[in-house]
């Protein structure tokens, strides 16, 4: 069985969402699955000495720009939401918790959650309004809010943030195939072609 | 007659190389010119509060990888020369005045110094090497060597960077068609279905 696509994402990532809605079919069409690895950006932008994309003078004006062009582009629902860039702790937290508890849950929870904050424009900073859309799949609110304030389920979130920085990952989407890694939902092309290909 | 596509580009940036290597043919698929804008990114990253790509943490390592893959991908020959990144103000000049004095030689002056850098690892931040390699195109050194000197050519760079800023240009490679911004060689395929459609 070959190895997961490792796929490293922040939910207040635009190219975060836009890779994630492509991914399913690339990892199907070439009979892989996900890892989902959800990251904290900003966590990891102290260690890059960076900032929020949007927030970079020039190159701000012009990622909003690409984003929805990236998006209509490719037939994606996608609009800004009010709230941006977002905490995204609470929806990271859901992900890894639903990971080891129901597993067959997880990239429906993920897309749910992603599609509420760039489609829906829902403030996913909010624990209430993440556990609300987790609900929604099948997730039992109770067990959902004792697990955000867990202290194994923080942990958690703070030991895949070092250990994806340690692999070198420093934004998002940021992939990682049999090894090769590749940033950014513009080297889907490529992934694909390394999937198929074995690599160049 | 349609507009030129605006190709900005420092001599400095791998990836302003690998564009370079394709934009030719696809201006000439399309039924374009170029016009060829040599930028400072150095002085542009004090605007944008930035630094180049390699300097940054975690991201310098995986765009060294990035930029080689890339090449290999399109089968373009590239190494990362010894000195670098390197001042190209000599190189910005050389192609700004070429424009105006002798057009007809400007876009293999152009593909003459990088191909000096980016593969046969000449420094060309020295004009003398500069000079060397537009003198095998056919320019007199000495009127090259006047040219570098010659105040007029000097603020022609400075008000080409200016107004470069001012279009919201940040980066290398940065390509306009017809007012539409896209930054980076791997909006080549999105420049070249924007020629074809006219946008989306």
């Amino acid at each position: 069985m070959a190895d997961p696509i490792e796929f490293y994402f922040d939910f207040s990532s635009p190219y975060g969402y836009l890779a994630a809605k492509q991914i399913d079919t690339i990892a199907a069409d070439n009979g892989r699955t996900i890892k989902w690895c959800p990251i904290l950006l900003g966590f990891i932008f102290k260690v890059t000495e960076s900032k929020p994309l949007v927030q970079v003078p020039l190159k701000g004006a012009y990622s909003l720009r690409d984003m929805n062009r990236c998006a209509r582009e490719k037939n994606i629902a996608f609009s800004m939401p009010d709230t941006f860039p977002v905490n995204s702790i609470a929806a990271a937290r859901t992900v890894l918790w639903a990971g080891q508890q129901m597993p067959e849950l997880q990239q429906k929870i993920i897309h749910a959650i992603y599609d509420a904050y760039f489609i829906e424009n829902i403030d996913i900073s909010d624990p209430t309004a993440v556990v609300d859309i987790a609900s929604k799949i099948g997730v039992d609110k109770h067990e959902l809010n004792a697990a955000l304030e867990d202290k194994a389920v923080k942990a958690m979130l703070k030991t895949a943030v070092d250990e994806a920085v340690e692999k070198g990952v420093f934004g998002s989407p940021f992939i990682i195939v049999d090894g090769e890694p590749f940033w950014g939902h513009d080297r889907l092309d490529q992934v694909t072609r390394w999937l198929a290909t074995g690599g160049w």
